[in-house]
């Protein structure tokens, strides 16, 4: 089932996500056994091949713009036998245009670009598809929750999830940290398939008086 | 698959295992579809319920000794229209005693009676069977984690997971937290299976110089 | 010294700065017995009466829009018998404009005008004057950093503090979540004296320059 | 005041308390400029010069048992210019034995001995005197937990901290955790001083009935 062990990755000096955020973002994206799935910033591909293990009849696209990391995608798939990964060393989101519609997108990494990421995803998403993200810095966490607030057909959920391993040391287990991450989800409901063409008309019309409302409904800091 | 969302289950005052706990605690459990489960302290009964989403074809057991909890498990499980689930209203652990053995055993609640019922689960779990356990307080980790030094044929990782939900409050969210929880998890390997009698006959030998070398060891505090 | 226990102070229903949160609050903002402090979006006045306790020779301007928060701020100050304490019923940043130059600002509540009210405090604080702010939303955090950033002549550090109290049940301690806070710190160095009127004027020159080499900076996400 | 940043200390490789865990166990400590403290297990001495910069016409006893880390603690005394710290080379508890009475004990280490310690202390320590101690491992603090609930005359609090310290990394800020510490404070309030006698008669005869009840009481678990 989910949560392989992360020393089960080859990683080389790659970030990896750890075992129990790749849990929770799994358990979010729902992938089914025939999805398609895209892995945007993959790094060394945990997340991927989590994600190909449960979609057997399925496809998953590592995207991953360094070479050194892709590499290690491709090694570790083979160490896991997996046949249905295809390794992009490509930047996202240009890579994603010619796809065929995704079922789920989970993103680990983006470069700095998580608006433009989001935008192409609006349009190569499937109804009901899955967006699942995960955040180390402030700024893009903030950015990718203001891109939500502002295409409201779009659901999201956030939580930040900060993990302490107990290291044990004989007779001790010492609480160790791992460094906490923001993971946030989103899907399109199938209610909103007719609201969605309206809603970005709304959008387009609107998008001064929107942010005027939220100046005015005040903050909780 | 995996994070039912908590508002899906009949509560009332019954405290519940929080999606993003029981998401971590059933992928540590490694449920199969054939699976005999246990889940001991079963609250309100959303991680039986899970565990029965998961083991189709198995049985799962949850074990409650409140009453009124264990009512709330019989209406959840009718709610999720499931038939593999078989409340105990019951104290562990001597309800398990003639329970067939145990695939996995998930525990939330254990009354004060920690040892006692890893004492119990050590005689009905299989070769290979998983131990996942919830605490909330110190001393029940604490009392858990020397059952395992003790129980050196076992072995177990703990992590603590603390939670922090974003409320969406318009234009802001909030970080709100959930009360950090302690995951232990514990299988017995195949490879001890010879091993495991001799470690018996060596505890009841040398308990105390097993306590002796362990004051020797040093603390890292 | 510091850290007034939570029940000492008088709370209604306004939210009330936490003791841990408010000792590394104050700790930062190394208050002097002279000092003459802020407190913007003062609540119950918690953080205000532990500084005034500290600055006895000093003032401490209370800064509440909320009258209900602002009526309990003077109560507490009576029922600790302070008098170097000044309640202001009325909106920041306006009303800090005809104050004399603060020593240090502490800022609890921003009522979503944070970029206003730094640029507020920019005018009237002291040269090696303390900025410490706390924040609960995401939002909020991010444009005080993204101000900071901005604004290059003042050096900032930032901490999550997450704080699980033990709650004790009798034989049993179990650990209870309060909810997490940023605490962002500023304060402008002597060696930048000269520097803030080039800064400023660089900025007024520069601004668009300095966006596009973050952005080429890339991110760590 | 409080809260030396931690690149202030020596270092080598023993490990320091850090800044926001120092800042919360001295304002626990609540240390007078008159009292005598010692600081149990001090590692780099980090708590110790903090304490003795409060403590201006106190004593500091600095008591740690490695010897590469009692020299860092003299390095890092002299660096600050402090003369009201004396260095223990030795293994505590034995070394309090004949020192006055404290006002303050701060306890960062305890080699496995916490109960010693705690017994130690509870000679040694003045009515109303302060103990404030520093946990990393579950153990530990279970076992000082268990202490002050068989010493019912002493009040204990205790919180888990941990703090997440934002790193610049230029646009961008990235979350990164510190491992977590328990904070144990404990004092003998005034108003206990005949109890305490009665106290400790009570334990000698009732600890068989104190541990009955105990286990009667259940457990939150």
């Amino acid at each position: 089932m989910l949560g392989i062990d992360d020393e089960k990755f080859i990683r080389g000096k790659v970030p990896m996500t750890k075992r129990e955020i790749r849990i929770l973002t799994l358990a979010n994206a729902n992938i089914g056994v025939h999805d398609f799935v895209a892995d945007i910033g993959a790094g060394t591909g945990s997340l991927s091949i989590e994600a190909a293990l449960i979609a057997t009849h399925g496809q998953v696209i590592a995207i991953e713009r360094n070479s050194v990391a892709a590499d290690l995608i491709m090694q570790n798939a083979e160490n896991f036998s997996l046949s249905n990964i295809t390794v992009v060393n490509a930047e996202a989101p240009e890579c994603l245009k010619n796809l065929p519609r995704l079922d789920v997108a989970l993103v680990g990494g983006t470069g700095g670009r998580i608006e433009e990421i989001l935008n192409m995803l609006d349009l190569v998403l499937k109804v009901e598809g899955r967006i699942v993200l995960n955040f180390i810095t402030v700024q893009s966490l903030y950015k990718c929750l203001t891109w939500f607030k502002e295409h409201s057909n779009y659901r999201y959920e956030a939580v930040q999830v900060q993990i302490n391993r107990l290291k044990n040391l004989g007779a001790y287990d010492m609480e160790t940290a791992i460094n906490p991450v923001h993971i946030v989800t989103a899907s399109m409901p199938v209610s909103n398939v007719v609201n969605i063409a309206e809603a970005k008309i709304l959008k387009i019309q609107a998008s001064g008086k929107v942010e005027q409302r939220e100046a005015l409904a005040g903050s909780p800091d």
